[in-house]
């Protein structure tokens, strides 16, 4: 029999918190420019006043000739389109296809848009009150365009209606991309294709599929089965698969650039042809995290042959003009302790472990331009006298990315968009691949071809891996695509909350998966006072919580509070710049509603200490659950203190100093992100 | 800037709605056999006492040989342990498979499994302190006791554990299947995937994929490339895909019977082939729902070679044994019209068109068993004279399938177990395809093999499906695989709250996809409220939903409302029982339970209203919200009139009856469940 001893009351106070915040905005954009959630701003708009009403007559159409990725896309425009405002269309608009003058939505574009680099992807865009018309160079613009037009969506008490706009539109930067680690953690197709149409919505065009790690050799190979069939634990995508997601990624207009890292972070490829390595077998599939020694024998005749035949396979399967070899983090310590290696860099002058993988890389550029490749990889890679035509991916500094644009190479900036690592959207937002700092010429800009976040995969999994991605990559979506100015956080904050929400609607799972995990961790019972903790706690950021005393691997459960977590929690980003308003202001009404809130995290660990005591998955957080009623406590009598206008007590900011100092030690990975709040709200008290 | 005048009392009040229901039911079972959550019920179970404890420690492995779905299982198995404990196992349980006696876990079988019909899926359980072991005759027996160990797992302040007991555990019927349609709405492989996934878990054996339908051909053939390619939107599984989810489903023990429903069903057979139909062409692939006129012609040979080729296709592409050729809802239009087919049937002396369809399916089983296939189809199909290896599933009603069984032909139920029709787990729980007073003699009753779970697919989507199949399918494979004692309605509604989270790990969304429809209908805002009234509406059921002045076709949005009520209302189910258990005990504890429940909903529309004027697709529920004040407020007038003893009031309770009744009409094609309790407690007020 369930229990029933549970009263209301309780339930009336613990399900509030944090709700004020949740309620925090408003259900429908306000009308006006300012309000629009449109993610990434385009060049040019302008609100060109009344609306396009949508009804059941709404029907769409080509002028001229529409090829199937625009035909398809416009299907699923319309089933988007009625999924979001509940209107039956009585266009039947997978069989029907207006291709005259006749429809309410018409599009037109002259030729079919190639998946490379530098391809035209403007577009523009007018709404009257009774036609939209998209005019584009491509179909990828057209694309770009419905994506738009689902963003300028809007409803009022009369329904749902587009807004009449003028807009002009195209990138700043032609690639811009997102890396999925699948060699960490194997993702399924359909983590790839829902992130896919994530990317697409916000105006991505480059997936970096990281294809094979140490921990994982993902691609079915046929020249080389034991690479999938023994580096993999059968978590590889077939080739048919593969085939599958370039095709579903061109559909949307994104170009799939597949990573094969080489010569280090190769384990996996080892287990299977050991003979390979730069020292003595056998091997089997790292579990940990790190660098690793297994490495490829650069010096081996053998290697190269190994790989003239593996990219021969890959090639035509990645159609992409691109292949990312990786380059990265080999350590050195194989070819160190092996004789042959020594006795080669000496025959062929190669003074050091870097000009050796620099050689390595020359043989390899060697067999990817033989196949039409052009070579991408870390910056490590980069050497002068490489050819002009590869590109240097920077993850270690924005400075290689000057450095080798200075030098005449292409680059993308990936330093300052690891996802992974849980940062706020701000600060990937303001990281701009070309500042306007940068000391480049004219010309040299031209050669950063833009960024790409990377969600390398050590701490996700298939649940958790959208709620790193999404919302905060559509910030940076917005930086790659928004000219250099557009930099207002705060609006980026207020338009990444419609959007997030806008996202799910693709499949994505940054939102649902959390309180399922809740609901996992609790056993089944009330997640609200839990619901309350982990939204406002946020995982350990940059590397910092693979080093707590938990040795994470790959088989390391992904499932606790940690995890359930977002990397930023909106509550606290809120409650922070309340706080921060409040103490310019002093607005009462703002002071009331800061302190409703923090009486209701401080009253959430009694609610939910039971649960802490039976669920031992959730020990761990019982000294965060009491550190959120000690520091909401703190808050109240600062509050209290400041809107009395006492004099401030040095004694007792000092020692409550201490406390937050005592509650900002990580607990159980993770930390509350309301603390610099808190301390403001304490130190506030000494001044009048 | 977002709002922040609303008041956390506001947010408070109604947060707390519903919410002492959720509330309800405990975190962790506590111990005692009649506290498991397993399900199904195992055919016998002696708890023997004491707990093995789980720590990093734990370590699985196989005595004797272990095959590759074993060792896969057992990954998985290990996987799922590890995610919901939260505990970092030791063992590196994907690379060293203990195959000594040295393992906490270990499971021995004598041999692999066939996926056909009687195989062996019985196994032995014993968990003692410090040891789990399951016995097994064959591989698929081992797969059951991992699920069993996984509903057994509990934990208490401790920690995790396993109860020590010992099983032995068989199913009652052969064949525990679930239906899906794949052909109305298109639903991708990981849809496939993950239920069959959710199958596994409640040991269901047959996946019945009904691949097409009027509105859709979803397979890829070869021989006939107009089939998918012009029958389908570009929505079929490929072959390859094909063949992923078959040997999915076999490493979960799950056999998966296609059917092609023929001959009528068929439009989208005929946009490709209008040759093959009973009535000329064109074809266009059909929207709407319904029994309509396309059907092939079985009078002309060409048919007969079509389905030759196309079955020697199918045959291998689907391994199983049986092959469901559909054969219901013919209208017989188009052979009435055609005169060619008139004079065949007067040549043949075939008496009508239901002795043509006779031949027609003669024919295809001809084809079948040339090819070794066995056939099944719906009840239409019943003729006697038929051989007796094929088999009947009888949607129409249980009658058939006695009549079946009398006649010697082996059969299925379907009937009752209609998924789709929104009713109550304890409907399905209840039907029994065999229950004690069927008059079938021993012999006979051999021949009913079991029943499938249908999910028809005309009012769902992906995004909705799963919340339609679960938990409530779970009821049904416990009927099919436990003793036809077991029927303890309450019960089972206890062990479902907790089977129904555990499902979700397996990446099922029957709940997460409701807050995401919510947050998509609200654009954002502030979902309690909605989800209050949601979470105690359920969708009209059995086929009135189609009959509400609106006409879906498979374009229309399954978004709404509606869509995102779960068929059965937990909230409003337990409800009813507190209400039904006050009527008898009169306890005042029970009732100020009631009573603030019901403050709460009556409070909800205050908030709820501001949404429903400015979100438009959500504005068809206002009178549902109404509503919603209107009935509690009638339940809290009638509690206290009971509390009061004062002498009823029949004026009032007329009234209020008619009240109810007016609340009782269909809104938003969706109804208040609980209104059954509020009409109690009305009637109530009037007896002492």
């Amino acid at each position: 029999m369930p229990s029933r001893t549970i009263s209301a009351a309780r339930s009336a106070v613990c399900f509030a918190i944090g709700l004020f915040l949740l309620l925090s905005f408003p259900a429908i954009a306000q009308e006006g420019p300012g309000t629009l959630n449109l993610m990434p701003i385009p060049s040019k708009l302008s609100l060109t006043g009344g609306k396009l009403r949508l009804n059941e007559n709404f029907a769409m159409g080509a002028l001229g000739e529409a090829g199937p990725r625009s035909r398809k896309a416009a299907a699923r425009f319309m089933d988007r389109l009625a999924g979001r405002t509940g209107i039956f269309f009585k266009q039947d608009y997978r069989t029907d296809f207006i291709t005259s003058g006749n429809a309410t939505f018409l599009f037109k574009y002259e030729t079919a848009g190639r998946l490379e680099l530098n391809e035209n992807e403007s577009y523009a865009l007018t709404v009257s009150p009774d036609r939209i018309m998209i005019i584009a160079r491509t179909d990828l613009g057209v694309l770009h365009g419905f994506e738009t037009i689902l963003q300028l969506l809007d409803a009022d008490a009369q329904g749902h209606f587009i807004p009449c706009a003028r807009l002009d539109d195209q990138p700043r930067f032609p690639w811009r991309g997102l890396l999925i680690d699948a060699g960490r953690h194997f993702m399924p197709v359909e983590v790839i294709k829902r992130n896919l149409d994530g990317m697409a919505a916000v105006k991505m065009n480059v997936l970096h599929w990281h294809l094979s790690e140490d921990q994982g050799f993902r691609v079915e190979c046929r020249a080389f089965p034991l690479l999938h069939q023994l580096g993999s634990d059968g978590h590889y995508y077939t080739q048919d698969q593969i085939r599958d997601v370039i095709a579903y990624a061109a559909d949307r207009g994104i170009r799939v650039m597949p990573e094969f890292d080489i010569p280090g972070h190769s384990t996996s490829w080892l287990v299977g042809y050991p003979e390979l390595a730069g020292g003595p077998g056998p091997y089997r599939i790292e579990r940990r995290w790190g660098v690793f020694d297994p490495v490829f024998n650069p010096t081996d005749e053998a290697t190269y042959r190994f790989f003239d035949k593996f990219f021969e396979e890959m090639a035509p399967l990645f159609p992409d003009r691109y292949v990312h070899i990786g380059g990265d983090e080999n350590n050195g310590k194989q070819w160190d302790a092996n004789p042959k290696i020594q006795q080669f860099k000496k025959d062929h002058n190669l003074a050091d472990n870097h000009a050796l993988q620099a050689y390595f890389n020359g043989r390899i550029l060697a067999i990817l331009t033989r196949l039409g490749k052009k070579m991408v990889g870390w910056d490590e890679i980069f050497q002068p006298g490489l050819p002009k035509d590869i590109v240097i991916q920077s993850w270690r500094g924005k400075q290689a990315l000057i450095d080798s644009a200075q030098k005449g190479y292409q680059g993308l900036l990936s330093n300052g968009y690891y996802i992974d690592l849980c940062q706020p959207a701000s600060f990937h937002y303001l990281n701009d691949p070309l500042s306007a700092d940068a000391p480049l010429e004219e010309q040299e800009q031209g050669l950063v071809l833009g960024g790409e976040a990377t969600m390398w995969s050590e701490l996700v999994t298939p649940e958790t891996i959208d709620s790193r991605i999404w919302p905060r990559t559509a910030a940076i979506a917005e930086r790659l695509w928004s000219s250099a100015d557009v930099k207002d956080v705060e609006d980026m904050y207020r338009r990444l909350d419609s959007i997030a929400i806008r996202l799910e609607e693709l499949g994505l799972t940054h939102f649902k998966n959390q309180e399922m995990l809740l609901r996992r961790l609790a056993g089944g019972a009330d997640i609200g006072p839990l619901r309350t903790l982990v939204d406002v706690i946020e995982p350990l950021k940059q590397y910092r919580r693979q080093n707590q005393g938990v040795t994470y691997t790959q088989l390391s459960p992904l499932t606790r509070a940690v995890d359930a977590a977002a990397p930023e929690s909106r509550s606290a980003r809120i409650f922070r710049k309340m706080t921060d308003e409040f103490l310019q202001t002093r607005d009462p009404k703002t002071a009331n509603a800061l302190k409703t809130q923090l009486q209701l995290w401080r009253s959430n660990h009694r609610f939910l200490s039971p649960l802490l005591k039976t669920a031992p998955a959730l020990a761990e957080i019982e000294p965060l659950s009491e550190d959120l009623y000690t520091v909401a406590d703190l808050g109240i009598q600062a509050l209290d203190a400041i809107l009395a206008r006492t004099t401030g007590d040095r004694t007792w900011v000092n020692e409550s100093l201490g406390s937050l100092q005592q509650a900002k030690k990580p607990k159980a990975q993770a930390e509350l992100a309301l603390l610099p709040a808190i301390e403001k709200l304490v130190q506030a008290t000494l001044s009048k």
